[in-house]
């Protein structure tokens, strides 16, 4: 069967790299995938699937780093305007843009695959050595680019969609399907939301990966590289007064937020691995003599492990709210991202090994990396079912690009997604058939 | 003499508040009179002054918080719409917006008045119970009004000089008497410009006043209070990097702004007297997960005398230097206001006593006052006089106001600059008359 | 009866300079005047004044910095070795080293009068040059000195009761005279707890007094211009671990003590008038290699009025407890010191200037003065009467002193002793006489 | 001839322990091993080395960390009176505590060997479960104790010399082996004092080791683990003033190192691995009232490489310059101890493997670890002569402790000591026969 699935693979192609086309040419930012995740549910709908979506697969209040009413509005007009499926778009309103199909081949193991949706606020390269400016499939939302690969990620699954589809009748079973696509993984703000609708609860394996701009050929078995991380935007507020007429009626907030800074700053290094911390923005003051009213901090902080990151993010909490107290002002801390580490679970990757073996489209198959440096809230959902007692893994397919990720003229080698199709179809037949 | 002096000046206080009014509804802020200067150039000269402006009474690089050149331009080309002489608003071209006036009537002592004309930043009210409004002349430059009033000094500055040509022949000098009509005088930063031309040099005495929102009828004769200030902007320029990945590499301006900000708070208080510091508004960085590259600091002292300021700003340039080079950082100093503090002669504040008591149209005359607790760059024009011998004072006039300076209900009682102009025309007549 | 008192007063001079000398040769630092404050008593007594000492009129808890246990310990096994009174010192044990005596002539206005009486931590002098020294009444106590002249406060107290028991009988009363000894009145550590014991509740009429080094023969009737101050010690402790091997187990107490001290210096200027604020000393830390656990600060500040002290403290407080949670340490606030600041009643500082005047001892008599610049734990007591409807006062009679106070060559000249028993006991009679 | 060796290590080895304990018994800190290697140079001088010791060894400012003059002084004298050798004493004066004793075998590879001989600021355990206690060989030198090891090392350096002495006429050279006996490694202060002299110049492999408290019969051959570290003492020098009078006359020491520390902590991680800051202990102020004028910092950084240390480095001193010159302050950096990190070169650590194997007294042979963690100045030496082609090593040999290094209660099993000595002769001996 596995080259009957290759073969089948092999003419779905066009439609998978089309499917991905389209996505690149009408990108949309972390929850307002309103366009992107109302034509996936459709699809699902269309090939069999048990489609969930918005509420049902987004917990409202896990989200992080939602934007404001308006832009989601706005958002959720626009895609409107630019082809959503006007059903399937009302349930994604307010920022709800996961989408869950599940295939049921009766009582079995429960494979999850996640696939990420959301584009990056970049401006796509407009000459026309980048290949999707001269085939005319550029980004047509100005300020917006699929410049990390979720367009593919997201075709990728829907590939895998009408793979398995097709293929509905023959799988040995039983056993359960699900494919997830997770709004605003960019910012590390969506899987949490995942998680937290349950949608992992009765999954045994899950199944991750991404593009990656390093060489096409390159398969990576297992990315165990991934820094947990936490965001989150601080605002204080004290209370202005005339600099020179009452220097004392005022509650400095900017003496608050630079306290703040230094020491968030000298948080001390950790003795089991890298830690990272940063103030990225401070904004503070309205005027030259006037004691300065409140500030604003863009934080960000980054531990090699789970442990490292939880004292970083206990300590800086600490100093956020003693830094304000200290100059009796009024703080509120607003989450806007995290992401844990995880380790993924041996068997699985060397079944990534496997199949990358028997694909033999991979030159150079790596097994495990350290390499990632960033951070992924995929790890939500692998910690999440390792927890329980299942499996997970995160493979991740090179491809050639002029640039880097985030980068405007950032691309992928199209026949890449057909190899990822394959892997991903293939692990989950391979599980399927012999799970353990 | 003295009454068909003030008989005169009653004759000609419709024509002053006219210019007041007119001034009004063209406010212009610091640097940007060219309409104003232009006509009051334009006015001085037709009455027989000899008048010098632009480039002759501002020296250039003296000018502190100039505005973009963008903005020059653009304030150049509204004034020209909104009526500006079209011949003598060429000298004023880029923000050289003071104009002198000068009479000469033989050698003898030369008496300076000053004039400050510029608007502010303010957004006028538009309710009716809003005087200007009402009767249809409040600002039409949106955002800018002349809520300190200095439409009504640049009038009385007129009407001064509509007095003294008109009793030109029968001034009983020698003397020489100069009408110093000063830009930017709010943030500080136009006098010193003045000075540094040269235009105080050969001046003897010099005399500035203000109206003032307290109650119409009062007289303070001298104020003393003003403080010493001296205002900059600081921007800092380090080296961005990404925070996770190479966070050695950046060079962080945010710490250093916020080394700043706590050490110059830290700044010891002085034995002399008061002091003030204030870091009003700091902007740093450009997100989260970058080394902050870049901050931008607004900073102002206040010495209660001028040996207090100088310690305060000598020391306050050694933190921002050195809170830069501490983290590898460049910076930059740009003086955007200054004014030192003094206090009057005694002789002049006399002299304003005793014409206001002459005068019978003030309640309640106050000798002197510490009260102002803001600053003038009128005392850079009084220290230059009373270096080289000569006499200074600054007086204050009374006025009914809905509301306080720099408020958008701001307004004068216009009775109270006929006051005004005869207090000052009496000053300079009684010093020609009988100098000492 | 006034001259009579003056000749009576010239009689006992040599015994008031006698007492001095004793007091001078013995010196004894705050809360540690056993020997003194029970020679006071012993005298006291002997004179039939009603004396309460030790605890009736100490009151335990609001002594401040106080020595230690072996300190005191040690201090009253020395003073029994020179020459306390065995019976007296008994109640002043751990640091009870006040004394009042009291005059009873009936009910009327009760009048007292306050003589501190402890030495300081200074080494005196030891050259001929220093007249104590010469006659051989230098301190006999190494490193302890009456450098600031409490030992003539105490003897001109004595004197005072001497007049006051010799003339007992034809005192014009009804009325009572309280002689109010005080322990600890350097560092501002000794008048509250006399406060706190009750001993001013019934008091109409407050005096203080200060024997100053500026010239011999000045008087001044009221000093005004004692700054309000609290001093507190702040000990930070966190938790050491190895800065190498484990630096995230550590709770970093000199980064709590660091962020206090920068923020404490920035707290900002008071609109009221001067303020002050000083980390005197900072200690911190164990080791080069150990995250520091502890950190000891001593802290004063001082404000031109009460309510700008307490602004300051208030402020301050905010600023440690707060520097101390962010590094998640423990805190501990030491009360060391404190004074409030006051004004004299008129009505007193005119009757000291009447007598003074009428005594016809000094050259220079000066109303009121602001100069203080330091604190007087006395202002305690004044504000304490005045604010039940009494009135205080508070005057200086100047002395001739080859150097300043505090200094190791300090001294007076011992015939304006005499002066200043005159002016406490003529006030007290004038008082008594025609109260108001 | 290997078998020889071993049992003539046998034979001698009660007085390689009895050389440990008469160490023990007497140890000496830093720079004051004026016993400890006036014994060791007698000894070698007697088995027919060329000894050089003192000033020819040791380069005097590369010695950091040096007592003071009073200590070097004290602990000279006290080593005459415990013995010391009366010739051989007099060059090491002053603090040139080094030996080195070279055996000459003709023109061939150079073999150094270094054993370091300092003792610890520890207070020897009295309880008589420690072993050197119960056998009456415990530090007589109060609050000094041999707690890392060093007599151990002397001891077997020492032993070292006896076998090669005893086989010189056998050794198949040619080739020149040098025993350097280092002062003052704890506080790495020494070694770099070693090589600033040249005796690391001509050297073609150089050998270093340690024993450890880990497990009795383990071996590891390579240590790769130790961290570049910089230790030093910083003062600052401002000016007093009095707190209250004149606050602004003061130059605030404290506030600079207050700065300095929070700036240290903010030093950014590196991407390229572990580092570490620490402020262990700073002193400032003299008393609460009065601007602190001075302040002193004890300071250390470790980076998992020289390039981190070396950022630290650089940065660390531009935060203490500047914010030294921020307040107007003096500062000064005194070097206290350093050293580098390095990596053992894979010939010497396999000849190492190969030796432990073939002694087969270690139950436990471990290739390279990277688990140190703290730092060795004996990587100076390394890092030397790897620098000019040549090789180094260093390596582990396990024993049995009760408690870990730095101790009080830390011991040795005595028979590791053999193991240690046979490991250092066969490495010499191997290297001699056949260099690579």
């Amino acid at each position: 069967m596995k080259e009957r699935v290759t073969t089948f693979v092999e003419e779905i192609g066009q439609k998978v790299i089309a499917y991905r086309r389209d996505f690149h040419k009408y990108p949309e930012v972390g929850f307002t995938e309103f366009r992107t995740a109302s034509k996936i549910a459709r699809r699902l709908t269309e090939l069999g699937f048990d489609v969930k979506l918005g509420r049902d697969v987004v917990k409202s209040e896990d989200r992080m780093g939602l934007p404001s009413e308006e832009e989601l509005e706005y958002h959720y007009n626009r895609a409107l305007e630019q082809g959503a499926d006007k059903e399937f778009i009302k349930p994604l309103k307010d920022g709800f843009t996961g989408v869950v199909g599940t295939l049921n081949l009766g009582n079995g193991p429960v494979v999850a695959l996640r696939f990420d949706i959301d584009a990056l606020k970049v401006n796509e390269h407009s000459g026309e050595e980048h290949f999707p400016t001269k085939l005319g499939f550029s980004s047509i939302n100005k300020g917006v680019m699929h410049a990390c690969g979720h367009d593919c990620h997201a075709a990728i699954g829907i590939g895998v969609a009408e793979v398995l589809a097709h293929f509905k009748e023959e799988i040995e079973g039983p056993g359960k399907i699900k494919l997830i696509f997770q709004p605003a993984e960019e910012g590390v703000r969506g899987a949490k939301a995942i998680v937290g609708a349950g949608i992992l609860d009765d999954v045994d394996y899950v199944i991750g990966g991404h593009m990656m701009a390093m060489k096409s050929g390159i398969l990576i078995c297992g990315e165990n590289g991934f820094m947990a991380t936490t965001k989150f935007d601080i605002s204080y507020k004290g209370l202005s007064s005339h600099a020179g007429g009452a220097p004392n009626e005022g509650k400095n907030a900017m003496l608050a937020a630079c306290t703040a800074v230094l020491n968030l700053n000298s948080i001390s290094r950790h003795k089991e691995g890298a830690s990272r911390i940063n103030v990225g923005t401070l904004v503070s003051g309205t005027d030259r003599n006037v004691i300065p009213e409140d500030s604003l901090m863009k934080v960000e902080i980054r531990g090699e492990t789970n442990e490292i990151n939880e004292y970083l993010e206990e300590y800086a909490l600490r100093i956020i709210e003693n830094s304000a107290k200290m100059h009796n002002v009024d703080y509120n801390v607003r989450y806007m991202g995290a992401a844990p580490s995880g380790v993924c679970s041996d068997e699985l990757v060397n079944r990534v090994k496997k199949i990358g073996n028997e694909l033999g489209c991979f030159d150079k198959i790596i097994e495990t990396s350290e390499g990632a440096s960033g951070s992924e809230d995929y790890v939500y959902m692998m910690n999440k079912v390792q927890k329980h007692g299942g499996k997970g893994v995160y493979f991740i397919v090179g491809t050639d690009s002029k640039a880097g990720h985030h980068n405007s003229l950032f691309d992928v080698k199209e026949d890449d997604l057909i190899k990822a199709v394959n892997t991903y179809v293939l692990l989950v037949l391979d599980i399927i058939k012999k799970p353990y």
